[in-house]
């Protein structure tokens, strides 16, 4: 059909069997500046009773973003808000408040301490439902987990919404998780206390997907920004396991040029690295790659020319916060770094990871979500993803902690599955997953294996094995492997 | 239900009506070299009739690219491609021969030069649909152009596909147009003459997005990658519209502390921003950001210190690629600049972008794709984009060229409605747009201004008034306004 459209032009609405739509007219597209205050910014983005949240973790014990969101919630007499935090620490004991007054009901992100500790003890509406970093970003991008509102902190913005953690007094590195959620939610609102001239210099969160930048007077407590995981260890027992794990790559003959490798944030990980470094150093080797969390340590190892690149989806001290500023090397957000759907990751192939555990069983099972006593007390973070994309994945832990067999027949919460764990280096040996016979072959000889239920017998000896936790029937949490298919159940801990 | 699932565990596959999947299992994940020959590469991606193959023009006049990959196609006897490039040049010469063999059927991307006066006179299997960058972006995006497999140029890449236009002999400046390729094709190919160590240190495509890396032995002759669109005119004519250009800003009041521009590449165009520059210094402004295509000359007035920010989406000469390296400022893909289905770009409210034009005419309406005979020969580029981004968009053309009116009547073809044009500078004279009633009383009695229509009527009288093309009745092409509209038809041309 002919039609004239607002241009003035006779057109045709169908050609060859593909409609048009007429030019309606044209318009000057201008800005305007996002800049408002929390609560004006969730009621303009219609929050209602039953919405999910979104929130990242990057400023980790200093947040003060959920809270002042959830207070904000109260505030506009919104309840029933679901949760969808990538990690949650005990700056946000608040939260049990806002579950108990019916703001919050539901959770789909980590939990760390506090709260968790509540949780377990006092189940919510639905399960809390775990999942990995690179989980989590799929299940967003999947569409399984939706937030209607996604709430990024960022250390800077702009009026347009451009945002960053790299600059301003509460700086905590690149932004890395909350792409995915700002693409995917409905509403996106970044949330500041430092707002800079547009153009902000960085941009790990761009205007084009962000409705308002709420303006609060700080986002959170720089001293506490910056985590407690990431000191290393002075304890003798641990330092003797950091070294262990050292003399068990070398074995595996992984110590050469071109090596990438991880560290988790704990302290035998750390320390782990430091040895790694001092060997890299002794054997004049250059490492191609370190991937996951910046720190001090392995900034200091790339300064000193033992590893030529880094890739890093977190900033863990001050020191690198600062650093990143003028050396932004390569950032890598969740996505890039961790996401199962994609066509490839930064730690696939990765040579080695450390990683920890609060138990390990004779399956080479390894739990980071609960304690023996069933308490769901930390996320499970990195774990999974860096296991299953490690060649080399070592759990360090000691045998019993007080007493507590750390190593076990069973243990209480599967984090990650014993087919993706290669070996576990404790205070009183190394044992090696049987799967991994080329693995106990190549290192045969060079370093004393022993088996796993060795390891748990003597764990068993010293404390006079596994207390039963005192659990009821209700499920209180889920953990999913990172293709989101469900791996374990945590249950209700009676007080 | 309760199952056993692979980790051993008894879990419910229902929980409070939610479905869960037990664990199956979990693997390592590694990664393989992603590098092969662009045959193997198409053959992979399931290559078949019909398929819509897309390409960036980063490479612009200097592209081996898509010639390589036609004949690869050709090779494997695989017909009726549709082309979704974001521009072809005259080197895509060859395409008019893939074209009579039936290996291309139709196209949907921009046609400079050869392959578009082909098409004029040779209609394909359907109208080549032009759209702006922005509107092409937005068109990936919601599906409405969906590439099967996309192909993208990378001056350097490594094994796991991620890819830069920033290192290599043939740099070209950040990859910023094929992201949105990458994120919605079903399959995507890297196509590069320099395969890097792992990681690669810029990448602008990473590897999560990439299926294939297609070693080639050159992507392009660099000599031509660098348009000749850049070059400063020195026609005293030309000259004297870019002078008026800038008095007309002036007169405007928008050259002022904080200002944000941008120039198109043209000859006019670029020597408005050289005089810009000089203004700047003059008055000792500083503009708060320069956008668009990068050039030594933007470079310069951003060294003098006369603007504080480059975003830009293209580079278009061999100094400003090479100082992108060391520089990178604000590189931001086309989805940033000028994505109209986003949520703020860095174009909405420019304060001032002067582009040219093939013909304008009296409701201000503006044409860059045909000549007055009607032959299509040019795309649209971002002329759509930053005239509605822009508070103020200048048109620059001398009023009539040979024998030809600029100035007139009707445009042979819209580009860009009048709705967002709002002067229009001539060697005889600036015409403002009588909408804008606020510029004309700015800058009344601070510059002379003519009527549109004076323009066209000297325009006229100097050559006697435009030629009425010959043309068929077929359609040939179709330009659409960047949210999806029919703006114009464009016809068949008798030899």
């Amino acid at each position: 059909m002919l039609v004239k459209n607002a241009a003035d032009r006779l057109i045709e609405t169908k050609i060859k069997n593909r409609s048009f739509e007429p030019f309606k007219g044209a318009k000057k597209y201008s800005y305007r500046s996002k800049v408002t205050d929390l609560m004006t910014a969730l009621k303009k983005c219609g929050l209602k009773d039953g919405f999910t949240l979104s929130f990242h973790h990057q400023l980790r014990n200093g947040d003060f973003v959920i809270n002042q969101t959830l207070e904000a919630v109260r505030e506009l007499g919104v309840k029933n808000i679901h949760m969808a935090q990538t990690a949650m620490f005990n700056v946000h004991q608040p939260v049990i408040d806002f579950i108990k007054e019916g703001v919050v009901n539901r959770i789909e992100g980590s939990i760390n301490g506090v709260v968790g500790d509540y949780i377990s003890k006092n189940p919510l509406d639905f399960p809390v439902i775990l999942r990995s970093h690179g989980g989590r970003w799929a299940a967003v991008k999947t569409g399984e987990l939706h937030p209607d509102i996604a709430i990024i902190a960022a250390s800077s913005a702009d009026e347009r919404g451009n945002a960053t953690g790299v600059l301003g007094d509460n700086a905590f590195g690149p932004i890395s998780y909350s792409q995915v959620d700002a693409i995917h939610a409905d509403k996106v609102i970044v949330v500041t206390d430092t707002i800079v001239d547009y153009p902000c210099e960085y941009q790990e969160i761009q205007e084009r997907y962000v409705d308002y930048v709420a303006q609060v007077d700080r986002i959170g407590d720089p001293d506490k920004i910056m985590s407690g995981t990431t000191k290393i260890t002075e304890d003798p027992t641990k330092l003797g396991i950091a070294h262990k794990c050292v003399d068990l790559m070398d074995a595996a003959g992984i110590i050469k040029n071109d090596m990438v490798f991880q560290s988790g944030a704990g302290g035998i990980s750390l320390a782990a690295m430091k040895f790694l470094g001092e060997k890299l150093e002794e054997k004049n080797i250059v490492a191609k790659c370190a991937t996951g969390g910046l720190t001090k340590l392995i900034i200091d190892i790339y300064e000193s020319g033992h590893v030529k690149h880094l890739y890093y989806s977190q900033v863990f001290d001050g020191y690198s916060v600062n650093w990143v500023k003028n050396n932004l090397e390569l950032p890598a957000d969740i996505g890039h770094y961790a996401d199962p759907t994609s066509k490839g990751r930064t730690i696939d192939g990765l040579d080695t990871v450390v990683l920890g555990a609060t138990e390990v069983d004779t399956d080479f099972n390894v739990n980071v979500n609960t304690h023996s006593d069933g308490r769901l007390l930390h996320g499970i973070g990195g774990h999974q993803d860096t296991a299953a994309g490690a060649s080399l994945c070592i759990i360090t832990c000691p045998i019993f902690r007080k007493k507590n067999p750390v190593v076990r027949e069973n243990v209480t919460t599967i984090t990650t599955p014993g087919d993706v764990v290669d070996a576990i280096v404790t205070n009183e040996g190394i044992a090696i997953n049987p799967r991994r016979k080329d693995l106990i072959k190549k290192v045969k000889g060079k370093i004393d294996i022993v088996s796993i239920e060795e390891l748990k017998n003597m764990a068993y000896d010293e404390t006079g094995g596994p207390v039963k936790p005192n659990r009821g029937n209700e499920i209180i949490g889920l953990t999913k492997w990172f293709d989101g298919t469900l791996l374990d159940v945590i249950y209700r801990v009676k007080e």
